[in-house]
């Protein structure tokens, strides 16, 4: 299948629309789920374009995989949590919407359900949830 | 957190049980779960121990994903799957069960749930799709 340059997440590395930005670097960028289904719940994915994990690059799949362990331990300290749920979707019966490889990183705690999916997050919890991952990000 | 060298998936490492299995290299090994939510359930883990992504090196977390590609599509063909859903999970509190580090693989079909956790697979079954899956491999 075809990589799509106008999906959102393309938009989002050009700089064409706004994102919680939480980590960037050459290969690798990381930003907030405007949808998240547990506080901290962060999406990484490599700059190039692949559609999903089927077609990417073994190079992009390990820059990106080493970039979800330093997140997730990020956003579990953040969020002072015990657990780290990782998800990766790949074609629409998987459950993607966006066609840009990207990797779910969601903290979790014990008894605490994920939300339901679709739902959008406040805005301004989520700039304040971004700050929380970079500061961890920074101690880290 | 610390390894275990008795948990279930060292133990199928070094030949102790037995498993249904799909694929080996030098630092990779998979085989089926035996508690299939989808046909052609998969996981995937390296040979060398880590609990989970979190305390895993970068080296193993970029073989084993490369791995996880290769055999996420001979899955897929395998079950004529459209979709493939890849989950890992770290610790207890995130449904780690099994504390070796290891990525599950699951071809989806749409309007086709995942099956409920925790459901053993019969044997026979669970024979066939290992060949399915090892056959579409030896294509690939």
């Amino acid at each position: 299948m075809a990589y799509d340059q106008d999906n959102i997440f393309a938009k989002i590395l050009r700089g064409e629309m706004p994102c919680h930005k939480i980590y960037e670097d050459t290969n690798t960028f990381a930003f907030l789920d405007i949808m998240p289904r547990a506080d901290g719940h962060t999406l990484i994915i490599p700059k190039s374009p692949s559609r999903n994990l089927l077609d990417a690059s073994d190079g992009d799949l390990a820059t990106t995989i080493a970039v979800v362990k330093t997140i997730g331990r990020a956003a579990m300290t953040a969020f002072d949590a015990p657990g780290l749920l990782v998800q990766q979707f790949n074609e629409a019966e998987a459950g993607q919407i966006v066609f840009h490889l990207h990797f779910h990183i969601l903290p979790r705690h014990d008894g605490v359900p994920l939300r339901p999916p679709g739902q959008m997050g406040d805005n301004d919890v989520l700039v304040i949830h971004a700050e929380k991952i970079r500061a961890a990000l920074a101690m880290s």
